[in-house]
């Protein structure tokens, strides 16, 4: 059975859930397509998502028998990961008996990035005869299309940035870091590694506002990629409302992400929030791909 | 006159200083090897910094024609410049007549990173008659050299992620961002852009805080080298006793440094300050030359 077909979804898909808004945005865009969804949320991972609205187990990350039990017995054979997960502790991963037997694979893929962490479980699924598949071929809705989300234009300035940061992050892919870089005036002023685009954007602000960074307010561009050997089907990167905010307190001129590998949550809030802000969001096409 | 002439001094030497605890390091060694030394503090970079100790001029950075005036009447033709400089905004410049008339190069050079503004300022100067040597050719005791400059010894785990950072930084330097990088497990924790080492290290501390980081204390290294297009005249890498402090909050193993290639400000405090917290810190060889 080829992803193609598994995206074309049988049965109803199971979804294993991170932190953050974009499980219950893809979950609600699934059911709405008539696709019943079965959550499994992550403990230490989604808490405060509000999985009551969708039938749901919640799972500790090691806890793999489990989860296989109760997505076969709902008739998954979809799975889809999505959403934030802060690596985890070696004790906050329960590992249950199924999950110990797998634990030695899971620990090794542990040793490197999160690319191959998210691998690793990627593998052991797959093995167990579960189809998995990207969130974006369940809810192709939720990709940043190519061109502008909101009302504000794109400088020709604000290109320059663009490029310089599409360039280093290419550069930079195969060290497994982070996926953003904030760019002023063909400067680079912050680049992402284990802190997440939030901090990073945090950064900006405090650099602005501490005189550290010169670079007048409404200029610079926090541009965000996929990893050159990201696997696309649990690690495509994300905006939302929330990134648009932090761009707007790091004075930023707007955000450019990659359209077709960039997912976005609260597509009509992002908007909103980038319009009011006169922040621009765009989707551009990059060499970068995986 | 060649920079190696220079280098072996004639007359006495003038200093343009910036921030930190470097400017009076290389300032007591050039005096206690029997040249005389003119300090040039710059406003709102090098206060607090005990110049009173040297005959000294404060000067604005955009000041240019005090600056050559006050050189010549000291009978300098050797200018060091030294110490951090955080990008001023033009309302800080304070240009004089002789600034005016350089102000259109010094703003062509602004335009690009620090580098840039850096090699405009050195391009100036050397237009005017006066041979900028490097901090390094007239006390180059404060090059940190080949091998390890405490007691604390460097793991194969270590030499592990020294490679992945300087890999990195090899690889990132045609951006001109920073100059740092922490890595721990071969993973990529942190990247310094414009806000500097001492902030990455804090923020390593954080995430070590925060749980956002989960390898046990006591791995991880910070790895500094030179920019590849780096001018060594002014602009080396440097640490200090509060780069070993950072370190140590931030949890790491250590510090690794390009041998020969990096200045260290107060050697005998770092060194204590390293065997007190258990940090190693050490030279390695590094393609990075500049």
């Amino acid at each position: 059975m080829s992803t193609a077909s598994a995206a074309a979804g049988e049965g109803p898909l199971a979804m294993l859930c991170g932190g953050g808004s974009l499980p219950l945005a893809v979950a609600d865009r699934v059911a709405a397509g008539g696709r019943p969804v079965v959550l499994f949320p992550l403990r230490g991972a989604a808490e405060g998502i509000a999985v009551e609205r969708f039938p749901h187990h919640w799972v500790h990350i090691g806890q793999i028998g489990k989860f296989l039990r109760l997505a076969r017995a709902a008739g998954c054979r979809d799975v889809v990961f999505i959403g934030s997960l802060v690596r985890p502790s070696l004790w906050q991963v329960h590992p249950d008996l199924k999950g110990l037997r797998l634990l030695r694979r899971v620990l090794a893929a542990y040793r490197g990035g999160d690319n191959h962490l998210l691998s690793g479980m990627g593998k052991v699924l797959e093995d167990e005869g579960l189809h998995l598949v990207g969130a974006h071929e369940v809810a192709p809705e939720i990709l940043v299309p190519e061109g502008r989300l909101g009302r504000v234009q794109v400088s020709e300035r604000d290109r320059a940035d663009i490029d310089l940061g599409l360039d280093y992050l290419r550069t930079a892919g195969r060290f497994d870091i982070g996926q953003a870089v904030v760019v002023a005036g063909r400067h680079v002023l912050a680049v992402e590694a284990a802190e997440g685009t939030d901090a990073m954007l945090a950064r900006v602000a405090e650099m602005r506002a501490n005189g550290r960074v010169r670079a007048p307010r409404g200029t610079g561009v926090m541009v965000k990629a996929p990893k050159p050997a990201q696997d696309r089907r649990f690690d495509l990167p994300s905006i939302g409302p929330r990134t648009v905010e932090g761009a707007s307190r790091a004075g930023l001129a707007g955000i450019a992400v990659v359209a077709g590998s960039t997912i976005v949550a609260e597509l009509e809030q992002l908007v909103a929030a980038a319009d009011r802000d006169n922040i621009f969001v765009v989707g551009v096409v990059s060499g970068i791909r995986s």
